[in-house]
């Protein structure tokens, strides 16, 4: 794989280097800018490479599954094949430690795969047969319904998985995998590890023989490429992770268009953590230990980072606030992303620990490099929490705010106040059972994933995960950013009536080639 | 079942004789108004029923899948109990016929039905479930998916199907399958239809022991009390069929709200119907006649109305055109459902007539009604089309415009421009396989349903129907409105991660109580 890093957009098979400004990475742990200079896109890279994405989207979308399930594996060993220059260079951009950034390429390149099964399942066609009724009143006529890509899909990378939720990232594996070519916006704070990732695609792309507009790469920032490549006409989808005004802002310009356009964007989330009463007080020590150790991972900067901790005060909860102090007391400062996010905590910090009702427990060390994340642990309590809206905000990083309630019920008081979340966490124990029960459809309707006795933070990549939840969770609840399921977002159904066998698409043929599983006359079958 | 007809609207089990302005509905086909007069509601109302329904909300879901299955038989049987009074109503508030309204009054029982299978066999349910893997390097934990209700849903009754597509039509009948409580906005046009068919619904509520959330009916207007339902927090999806205008409001109100929620619209399709040469050349005198007897069903009050149709210049188009004129001038007038409808019909014609380049061929004919539909036939050419959008836009009743092409190509040309579209239709031979072939890539993308050699309206409930398209068909591609596949409209997945057994939905259980088909470990499995 080519390991240079030359500051190219990579548009279909060209590399362009950028008209509008130039910009650099910045390595956060020194503050220093990094090489080579990157050049920012303009509204004329944006129209080549979502016309090039339109004219790929009729021949991908109707390559074959093994074809497709190919590619995506390719995309997978290519990125393998980048090699340490890969870590090196994220690990430059981001400040993450090389074992997370290793795990991360473990986790991006088994998407990949996970996807390329998915693929070559093809139970995400939904093929549906119902065959004709020729002597009902009125006749039936044959109907058969596929589902097919919605057309090409821009995709706008994360700060904080410069793999996994970035160039070839979830939402990325997804929409290849659902035959919708990507545009993908960069993001700004690491351009090198997205253009050698945009390499690996784009190589895959040409050795496997498919249109050179099922992917490309721009850099540039949100107002000028990003709001351009919302509002392209060839544009039918956007996957978006980041903050709230940022998804908000590229919502709403997909919801104004002449065409409006889907838009999962994955926001923010505070993730609450209710510690129920019997498994408090046998396990208050344990549970505080495990759950310091979430909250300060990777310097919190997860969307699924524990924020919020509601547990009845009295002397079991005094015992974890202790130990939970004790343990973040002791944990040194991580580097964070970038200096912009480094702030943006710190200044969340202090409108916390400013805000009336709220006592300040534990800070971590500080110092170690630049942009430090001094962790921070806060107490209120559930009638302070109530009345001030500005305590629900997310504070990324690794900060958290423990909430003591005076009875179970004000356990559903907040959940029933909080807006939609990724996760919601439920420590029990079978006597716990009856305040697990009447919180259960609370947490139902507001979040996308319930642990129990675990810790939000780790995102397994599989069938059954769900990484989404109600506003302002994401944009759109009907889905998941993570797992096999992503790629339903991506898919649109087209009925076929009456049509004669040599204009049926293969899935939907009566001898079945694919060996897909269909729906036949309402029935699940593989025959 | 109750035929007495108060001009309430129903709140859960009350009947609620709304303050705001009365109103009362007119027969179209007089012109006379009918009475009782009817109450709108306003936003106390609203508020009242919205309410009721997320009251309703948890309970509901949770009803067994039995139990929600009897519950939508009941209200089939309960319409079916209403007797003749609701079609004697149903003709008098809509001037369509007996023999239509009886039909759609089987359509709309028939989908009850279907949903009661959806419902029973579960697949809706998604159930997805991962093994926990304690021994892999970092150990997954059990994850199980299983799709709820995305809360309370407003629907907004359509004019033209005063049963099939309005209080208790699909999107009512969908809505409540996914366990979702319905609040409706009814139709001003129907009203005692309305109240009839709601005290069917509202019947059904009582009699299966169900919240009494769980089903509202509201009258007012769009502005007020339309408005004001898809503005209320508790309301979680939008269900409307009409026109792009009103879908279009109703979209952005939901886009613009502090929780964006999802719309389905169903809005404005012109139907193209392709004749290629072969098929043409033999069959031009059958399927003129067929296409002037689908253009003026029910006066063209269909979505799926056939507005557009193509072919080459030559005799047999001109045979096609003497035919069709001839057989059209024979067409009576059929009453239009409101004289709104009937004057914006007019209104679209002699826009039509007016028009640069396009030639009329026939009318209908006149009278018969204060609303009766003269029927018309346009002729132009591709570039006369290309060049004026005009020409693109819906005109609701049975209009339509026939474009001579000089080659084939230009079909492919004139699909690229159109808009999304319900339905196209294809007339083809085997002969014409190669044009339908390089077609088809286009209609795929442009449309929700694609026939060959039949006429688009009549519109199959079943598994593998899709009534919808890209935009402007619908405000959202991704679905159908009619078919088992609506009920997917209205959920959202959640995962239970290690969730202790006594905590898992029945769903979601190791033993599969339901027998549900799911998926363990990726693979399709009933056991």
């Amino acid at each position: 794989m080519n390991t240079s890093i030359n500051g190219d957009m990579l548009i279909g098979q060209a590399a362009v280097h950028g008209s509008a400004a130039s910009f650099r990475s910045m390595d956060p742990a020194s503050g220093r800018e990094i090489e080579p200079a990157f050049g920012s896109g303009g509204v004329a890279d944006v129209e080549r490479a979502c016309t090039l994405a339109q004219q790929a989207f009729d021949g991908y979308r109707e390559s074959g599954l093994e074809q497709r399930a190919q590619f995506l594996e390719q995309i997978a060993q290519n990125i393998i094949d980048v090699g340490p220059a890969l870590i090196e260079r994220a690990m430059l951009e981001t400040g993450l430690p090389q074992a997370r950034l290793e795990g991360e390429r473990g986790r991006t390149v088994g998407q990949l795969r996970l996807f390329a099964k998915v693929v070559r399942d093809g139970r995400w066609i939904d093929a549906t047969l119902d065959a004709a009724l020729p002597n009902r009143t009125p006749p039936r006529a044959d109907l058969r319904l596929r589902k097919i890509g919605l057309g090409p899909v821009a995709v706008f990378g994360a700060s904080n998985f410069p793999l996994a939720f970035s160039v070839a990232g979830g939402d990325t594996a997804s929409a290849l995998a659902a035959g919708c070519p990507v545009v993908v916006k960069a993001h700004s704070a690491h351009p090198g590890t997205s253009e050698l990732v945009g390499k690996a695609v784009q190589a895959a792309v040409a050795s496997c023989g498919l249109p050179e507009g099922v992917f490309s790469l721009l850099f540039g920032d949100g107002r000028t490429v990003g709001q351009a490549l919302v509002g392209h006409p060839a544009i039918k989808a956007v996957g978006f992770t980041g903050s709230r005004q940022g998804g908000m802002a590229l919502a709403q310009a997909a919801w104004q268009r002449d065409e409006p356009i889907p838009v999962y964007a994955e926001m923010s989330s505070i993730n609450p953590v209710f510690l129920l009463a019997d498994a408090l007080a046998q396990r208050a020590e344990e549970i505080a230990t495990g759950f310091v150790d979430s909250l300060t991972l990777g310097a919190g900067q997860f969307c699924t980072n524990p924020g919020l901790v509601m547990a009845q005060e009295g002397p079991a909860l005094d015992k974890f606030c202790a130990v939970a102090a004790n343990a973040l007391q002791a944990k040194s400062a991580s580097t964070m992303l970038t200096p912009g996010i480094h702030s943006a905590f710190n200044a969340g910090v202090e409108r916390l620990t400013a805000a009336p009702g709220v006592q300040l427990l534990a800070r971590g060390q500080s110092g170690g490099s630049a942009s430090g994340c001094q962790a921070a642990l806060f107490k209120t309590d559930a009638r302070t929490f109530l009345a001030n809206p500005a305590l629900e905000e997310e504070n990324f990083g690794a900060s958290a705010l423990v909430i003591s309630c005076r009875t179970a019920a004000e356990f559903k008081q907040i959940a029933e106040h909080l807006g939609g979340q990724l996760t919601a966490t439920l420590f029990l124990t079978e006597n716990d059972r009856d305040t697990a029960r009447k919180l259960l459809p609370t947490l139902e309707r507001k979040v996308g994933r319930i642990l129990a006795n675990g810790y939000p933070t780790g995102v397994e990549v599989s069938h059954a995960m769900v990484h989404g939840g109600p506003f302002p969770a994401t944009s759109d609840s009907r889905s998941t950013s993570v797992g096999a399921a992503a790629i339903d977002r991506f898919l649109r159904p087209v009925c076929y009536q009456d049509m004669p066998a040599y204009l049926l698409p293969t899935a939907l043929q009566d001898a079945n080639p694919l060996g897909l599983w269909r729906v036949r006359d309402g029935e699940q079958v593989r025959s």
